[in-house]
């Protein structure tokens, strides 16, 4: 996962798109970058690190312009090496520079088609890369001295009819403006907003509205899956919908744990979205065990506090906060050599003793992936005195591989894969799982909410892959991709492979 | 504000204390330092920065050794510069060093004898330095070859002696052990434990018990106020009261606001004392107002939700996490030029309209100093809806200076300094202000636990200041300095000075 | 001034060309650059700085592969900003890599063609993004899926028809092999050589002789002008004259100053080049004043060593070094606020009074520039008692620009511009100026060498352009340029321009 | 071997004392430090690395005020680790600095007298610390509030009591002002000098007068051996004899190799003793073969130029510079794994074949310690095609250990340990080899200068070690130690030991 922002301004854009790229940074601590645009030059920085980490003052003094954007990237185990951030860029044509949120299901085979038909080489093994080099090629194949809105959005059509996947692109034409665009199915979010400044309108486009509140910026809309905005350095907006047969299918998992609460992602408000599923999970809870003998609902801190706690108000049970959790243990040291070493949620989190000591207490996350923290944090609760420990899911079993951006271990590694819900009980060790059922998930999210969602993507729980090119033998190419990866990184020189796009220091 | 940590064990003590440092992270984000002992060779890290910043591999292979000591920096306005980390360090007599929590109300004046009795040099202004130099020429004027536990025990007799205020400290002798002791009022806090390990007994001391659960050490006890206790290298252990009229005078702002709720402090547990505050609280707003039309209670994000949740419970009000904090802002980046930039509320936290819209909402914050957030936030709340805006504080006014080593801005700064309670409604814009009372807030510390604590140190509510030195003419001394500070701090070459004992890069 | 390098081997090349760039850092130190090219991918580390600065071991880690190139650069004042180090990279065709030493009198004309005829976008002002984008055009022209040696020898056919200056290159294509070529005019040096391994032939292309020698090289010969040479990975090796009207005419100033004494340019051994400059020198000495009245002939280290030895030689006059040069003054810091002090040439050079004491000295450089530091030295050469001091110049008057390459300072700031010997020896204090003459310097460096040389660029001497596009309406561009730069870098945005291709930290 | 500098001033010494240590640079490449003193505050910065790396405009802005002293570091193999910067500091008493050059014989005794008698730590193994603790003592013991002349004196008259070995010191006392002082037989070199300047004089200690001369400051003396010179902060001046029995025996090396030629120590110019060197050893060749059969002299370049060019002066025969140097080949990287891959001498020297083609040559060196890179700058005269191959070394031969300062490898590393000349001649591989008399050597320097030295130390040469306690016993210890050392060495803990004195980047 990542988050994207493009902002044109009447002035100097590096500081708001710093702090938007602050707010955002939830959707990716790995890897951070900013491009901007002046007097025909572009300004670029990018590193690995956290956007306080990347960006010292004198990067910040370097990034002049009152165009530009950037991105925060999450490591994609399997498919990348951790050194390939955003934005990327072409010289050819104009310069263009562009940054996603996203995955190509089809990167490999567009990549090659990107060799034979144009020459243009891919130095990385980033979906990014292979997306701008397509862009370009379909901008390029134009051969426009000055681009218009209608070769570019020519251009998006073309980019949508080649590529295949959920995403979100920023990208920036130099001497020209901002593009935005989202894939046909808008599995991948972004919206747009305007602010009024003294000497004019300037416009945001970002992953998330909590960005646009942060700035200032009035939300105007979602981009529409399939739509391509144009914004030029000007401040004039046009937009087109480029896609043939767009669908609103939005990637689900962004309201179950992905995105900030305080977003409104297609209309749906994310904070509403989970409450609710508190509300239809106590709904189960009290139909499967109308006598439940619960004493006290916690939260697994912090994405589960608003389903947990309106889960507590529905069942009519005390909520309390029994976990504190370690805001700094995030990128803790362990001595070489012990690698190994578990890096226990004992050191994340501590159990408040008060609260579990001769209690029924049920445990609420937003979902189970691997279920190996839920273990521990089972085995915390009983340590802590807790009589009997339940847990609950506020999203359902995830089973099947994401596909769309959504970073999630290998599907053997997923503890709900092969298992029954009973099954899984008792590898967590529970005295009672319960899991949101999809309908109540959907629910959720769509209920009371203002929004042409109609349906959502909700692969990793269903196996349904709206774009319909997702079989066995792709998950058999990512199997044999993902095993070569881990091989080639036990050879270090592969493993620290800096591709040419990349600072290295 | 800061915290400290000691180990003695039977194997390398640096991730361990790395580890433990990172739990105390909150007490001080400034600095960082580590010291540890091996084979007479005394090894040391220290920089600005957090623990994960200052700590790189190459240090951590460095720290080798069985025993050490370690520190975490709160900036400490108006004292000193920002470029003091401990531990500090002497080589005469013996090889000591010293990290200490807490502040000395006869700094400037013990420094001066120092220099006059044994021409000893303080080069920085940090109490740190003027504590480890007294208790080093106590030492010394001992003059054993050999340090024995009796000669310590004498040593810290004559530091209590000579300097006042509130202190938690943890030396490393060279060649010895670990000496650890707190002030004769106990102001500030230390506790210490034990781990079993397969080739002995382990000790630990530490600012917080949470740090000792991290670790898998056991609580034995708070350090009595006064005592001092002694871990030889080997693993023995020794104390003594050290102290001619010690007596349990806690700081209560740790209770409020200081400590990780998950930690026991003289036998008080710092969670079950937020829930009480939550309900004395509630038992105040009743009384005052018994028919509030409060809709929904809303905690400011981190500290003060345990009470408020607990104060909404006894209100029978919904509680709701309105407001969302944004995890990333912390250390972020300022144009040059724009220093004076209000680091605005609204990048920091972010309001959920859908709790506020059309509500009579009651904010609940631990504490108000400045005013100047709560003014903020209570903004926020109106822009996102609220119909009338309460605010109640789980500590009374903050009206006086604290001078045992919790930061404070100077007492014009505090809203409360001169103001009733219904001027700072007024001038923090809250339709209604409510103050926890002082008796309560004692009370929700002490009810119900099984501690020795009688009274509290409450004097940034009520200028009582247990040593007894503290005087108009002290806070006099107080504003001169800070008002040289800060003169000086526009001399660029002073503002920067660092000193012999820091590590400048 | 730059330095180039490239090599294919049947190893890892990356220990090769940093030990090469180690040799051939006297011509440029301001910054450094390797690629090497490995199963399809580029892996890049540039950056300002020294060779032993740039590449520290966690990117010569990442410098995979059995081909690279590599480059140091000399900072061209006036003409780019300080942060554009080589080699320079474009993905489209194939993923062209490419590093030069020269300078192009055409790029602003050939960089706009580039961006109308094939919308590529130059992102900085370095002359080495446009030939590579040149280059780069004119072998997607050709439009071949996999590139051959006929293919590339068209294009640089091609390139040569575009551009004009002096130039010599490497060049690496992605998956293919190196590339390497010489301006029509051969002005700028370039040297291939062969060494025999177990696992067959590599290949190396240099700058210099010198660099061969150092790792084992057996130089085959320069490589001639206009010719292109072609090494494929596999090592197969092609060449073939691309120019239409080539002729050896190489810069006379690399045997006056630049080039290593110990290299072999173009036939003709530097060091010997040096020692008959000495010779003719005293030649003309003798013609002028056979009763001169020198008591001791003494170098300006370090270049005119070897001329001066055996001009001493010639006269029968003691040789004496009577400077002491300090080999670390180079990168002095100088504290903000007084970057004006001129950096003193006294920190520089110490002279032996007793070398100088009462005694008519002849001090020799290689030639005249500025006559600033001339001038410094001759006061020291008084201050240490010297009775007279005469000075001679290896080379003769320096009256006017280089355009191939050399940095040189503007042409008001050349103290021979507008002067007559008799003033320039006023100007910088002598007792007695002398000259090389042209014609000598010119037999300097031809008598007796077994070289296709006939004739040499002396153009910083006679105003001679060899590429016949330089006049009056040029140096106007330059000028106004110049004046450009100088007023933009008032504009600290600008200036600290940190283009696309850059590393920036 | 190290350099020292401090300076007085009237103004910020920072810019400085940098600049000296850059002139003084060549005593030393592998750790640099400066301290100064402002308003009862010292301001230190130390690290690894040259002058100009060490020393970063945001340090030098911190070191602040008019008087300072600084140090450059030799590594000292065997008897140290690499990361013990100077200069060190105690605070008590006073707060004093020290930095200093040489080595000390009874080290080990007399940190072990200093910890019993007086409980000083010393937590490196740097001599440094050992001296600075003896001082600090000696000074402490009279205990006066502000110390005087006479009492550091006193001082300084005990401190030569205890210590024994070769020494020249700068020391900084907070409040107070500079001390200098020579060891009693002046082993190691120290002058000092005076500049005026409006507010007043000016006063610079330093190891060589080349430093004073880049400064403007006028030499006015040695140190004379024993002798304490004090500068107070004020500027005022005061020197006293404080050895028993002083006697000039200062260390010959310093003239064959260490020094600066352009440096005049105690009385002798280094430069005139080196042209004199040539002069002797141009005696014994004409002596040992009055028909030899040399066509060219050939300097080892850098430091045997000097001598070799009278040497060719005095034989009649040509002398020519066949040896380029690669100036930046110094901290040349090497890819890890191949640590223990010769450094060769073939990418630090390249011979120019047509000085060596048919000829017979004598290649002259300073000294030979090793004698490894004579063979294979031996090997590569040949391979330029020398006929015959004579080796000439300006200094006798190095058979015995240095123990004042200058870093020798292992007696058994010694070429000359055990082996006659002609026994060298074969083992370097010469067709002929000469050394230098040790008569000729010490007339060399004391012919014709007007000096107070009688006789030097050569006891590298002739095991005359003037301490007087340097005994077969002394060595043993010596050898227990290297050998302690390259064990605790394979341990890496102890190897990367990073002292509490030091920063640790």
């Amino acid at each position: 996962m990542c988050g994207i922002v493009g902002i044109v301004a009447k002035s100097h854009v590096n500081q708001s798109i710093y702090d938007a790229l602050t707010i955002l940074q939830h959707r990716g601590q790995d890897a951070a970058g900013i491009v901007t645009w002046h007097n025909d030059k572009l300004f670029l920085r990018k590193d690995n690190g956290l956007v306080s980490d990347v960006f010292r003052t004198r990067h910040m003094k370097r990034l002049v312009g009152h165009i530009g954007i950037g991105h925060v990237r999450y490591p994609t185990a399997g498919s990348s090496s951790s050194a390939e951030a955003q934005p990327f860029y072409v010289n050819s044509p104009y310069g263009i520079t562009l940054a996603h949120n996203g995955n190509l299901t089809n990167a490999a085979e567009v990549a090659e088609h990107l060799y034979k038909e144009d020459l243009r080489h891919i130095n990385t093994t980033s979906d990014s890369e292979v997306l701008l080099n397509v862009f370009a090629h379909e901008m390029q194949k134009q051969g426009e001295l000055i681009p218009t809105p209608e070769s570019i959005f020519k251009a998006i059509a073309r980019v949508h009819q080649r590529i295949r996947g959920g995403y979100s692109v920023v990208a920036m034409i130099n001497g020209f403006g901002l593009v935005a665009f989202r894939d046909p199915n808008g599995i991948r979010p972004a919206v747009f907003g305007v602010r009024e400044r003294e000497h004019g309108k300037e416009y945001m486009v970002a992953s998330e509205s909590v960005a646009l509140d942060g700035l200032g910026f009035k939300l105007v809309r979602d981009i529409a899956p399939g739509e391509c905005i144009v914004i030029t350095k000007e401040g004039e907006f046009f937009s087109q919908q480029c896609a043939e047969d767009p669908k609103l299918v939005p990637c689900i998992f962004e309201h179950v744990y992905f995105a900030r609460p305080d977003s409104i992602m297609d209309g749906i408000s994310v904070y509403k979205a989970r409450l609710k599923m508190g509300e239809y999970l106590a709904g189960k809870i009290m139909k499967e065990r109308p006598d439940h003998d619960i004493d006290v609902v916690i939260p697994i801190p912090d994405t589960s506090r608003t389903s947990a706690l309106q889960l507590a108000n529905r069942l009519g049970v005390k909520y309390r906060e029994g976990f504190m959790k370690n805001r700094y243990i995030g990128r803790t040291f362990i001595m070489p050599g012990q690698q190994q070493r578990k890096k226990s949620v004992k050191q994340k989190l501590n159990a408040i003793a008060l609260e579990f000591a001769g209690k029924n207490v049920l445990l609420v996350d937003d979902s189970i992936v691997r279920g190996t923290t839920c273990n521990q944090i089972i085995e915390m609760a009983r340590e802590a005195g807790a009589k009997n420990v339940y847990f609950a899911s506020a999203a359902p079993e995830v089973r099947y591989p994401n596909v769309y951006g959504i970073d999630m271990p290998a599907v053997e590694e997923l503890i709900a894969h092969d298992r029954t819900v009973a099954e899984i009980e008792t590898a967590i060790g529970a005295d009672w799982l319960i899991y949101q059922d999809l309908e109540d998930l959907q629910r959720s999210c769509l209920n009371g909410a203002s929004t042409e969602v109609q349906e959502f993507d909700c692969s990793v729980f269903d196996a349904q892959y709206v774009t319909g090119d997702i079989d066995e033998a792709y998950f058999e190419r990512l199997r044999v991709a993902r095993s070569d990866a881990s091989k080639s990184s036990a050879n270090s020189a592969e493993d620290v492979a800096i591709d040419l796009h990349n600072d290295q220091e």
